[in-house]
């Protein structure tokens, strides 16, 4: 049970609170919601879907000479990801040039491409690509402790969604591989579709949907219907959906540079919740006796 | 097994698919999804769901006597229904004014609301309102033979969903027990949300679903990620979801005026391709033992 937690406050507000859920609600009512990208796989140094974007776009570079002096191409074809981390600090100071550009760029890149075709290139990827710094595949940068409890939870019981600012169709094709995850069961942001004649669903170059901050707890009721009462985050765009929960909150805290990253950057105002309101902080430092496992 | 259905060749085609099913289709890729109108329950001689909005457009009318001479609140108020139905007509012969003043109307019906307050209105409407000529509650409109069909393919380890152009929210409140489908299995059309400073989901008065035709395929997918090997519809509006699904396709077809309703209009297409293309279509009249059960 809650195997890779160390034993402490943290694990037993988790094993208190699965328990009063298991006498107090009922099981259909027992929805947990996780975010994903820093809350159970690893968002350091980049987001592993940017990282995608970014081999995809350098792919294009190099079979249309003309893209090359174009941002973002050059920047990909390059292998320039300062570029990238670049855009994000732009947006943060209010300039979001770089950011528009990533974003177009980034919305072409798989239009008109059938749904099945976009999960094949995905799992294509997860099968090859590796983490840059932490020497093992993306596939094994998911915390362990996490996916113990996602099985924890279930085994009282719950029903375990992701719901993540990261693409739903991006992560479908991996998450049953590595949470036990359906992909009725995965929540993220969306691009549009359309029906085509051929009985296909197709990718459009729009965003249908952004699946960040308030628009979480949103997506959960369109998705779900019900209120969940275990919500997983460790960012400020899973601070609504922390608020949305009536239960257990937890926030990931990284605070261990030793075995994956420490930082607080994007997640102020999720940490300061936390404080304020009694949320339960993971110290991933203290509270996990091992980050990714063997 | 199939209670209330008719020993004959659509009977047989179901029981033989859900068989073959079984020995060639794993458990979680065996999707089924059922429009609700015409197909679950009842559609004539208007959707459940506008007399709801109907009843609630009286109710404010009546609270606010300077809307009374406003369409469409003066024809709720003075019990036009035909006003209603002519701005269906309206729209078929290329005029939208009527169904314009209509969809302002209803989409502010409920604006500010929450989700919550929302879903105990519509409980509240079934459990008092009934059918304007079948003599029961709207609640006991449901198509008796389509529940047996929605436990025949429980019991063989199907998923079923419903996947309507009606309210998302509108069916929810109902479909446990009308159906036995729970709300993260209902797909529909859905008014936009947002997320409060109280933590709480409030009603918009913008349409951000509109759930039928080929909208249908791209909210099953969003939804559920799987292509469905069982759709079951009714009319038009279900012609690209019948299309998209690969498997067995059952369109129904009003052909009962004793027992509930005679029509065609609005299922013309659907049929020529049932017909073009080898689906089955359920006769109401000859494939039913009986409509509403007991």
């Amino acid at each position: 049970m809650l195997e890779h937690w160390i034993d402490g406050p943290t694990k037993s507000a988790i094993a208190d609170f699965v328990a009063h859920a298991v006498t107090d609600i009922a099981p259909e009512d027992r929805v947990a919601v996780f975010d994903n990208d820093g809350t159970l796989w690893c968002e350091k140094p980049a987001y592993i879907q940017l990282d995608f974007v970014v081999r995809r776009l350098a792919e294009k570079a190099a079979g249309d000479p003309a893209l090359r002096s174009q941002q973002p191409y050059r920047a990909a074809a390059e292998g320039d990801l300062a570029w990238f981390g670049g855009a994000i600090t732009k947006h943060y100071r209010g300039d979001d040039s770089d950011l528009e550009l990533l974003a177009v760029a980034g919305l072409s890149l798989h239009v008109s491409m059938t749904v099945d075709e976009y999960a094949a290139r995905v799992a294509e990827f997860f099968a090859h690509a590796e983490h840059p710094t932490l020497g093992r595949p993306y596939r094994e940068c998911t915390y362990a402790p996490m996916v113990s409890l996602l099985r924890h939870l279930e085994a009282h019981h719950f029903t375990c969604y992701v719901v993540s600012g990261g693409g739903r169709d991006f992560m479908r094709p991996v998450t049953g591989a590595l949470y036990g995850i359906p992909p009725e069961r995965v929540i993220g942001s969306a691009q549009g579709l359309s029906f085509d004649g051929t009985g296909d669903l197709v990718i459009q170059p729009t965003l249908d949907v952004f699946d960040d901050g308030p628009e979480k707890p949103v997506q959960i009721w369109s998705r779900i219907g019900r209120r969940p009462i275990v919500a997983v985050g460790n960012s400020n765009g899973d601070d609504e959906m922390l608020r949305y929960c009536r239960g257990l909150r937890l926030l990931v805290h990284h605070d261990d540079a030793d075995r994956e990253f420490a930082y607080t950057a994007g997640a102020e105002r999720a940490l300061e919740h936390a404080h304020a309101q009694g949320w339960t902080v993971i110290s991933m430092r203290d509270d996990w006796a091992t980050v990714f496992g063997a």
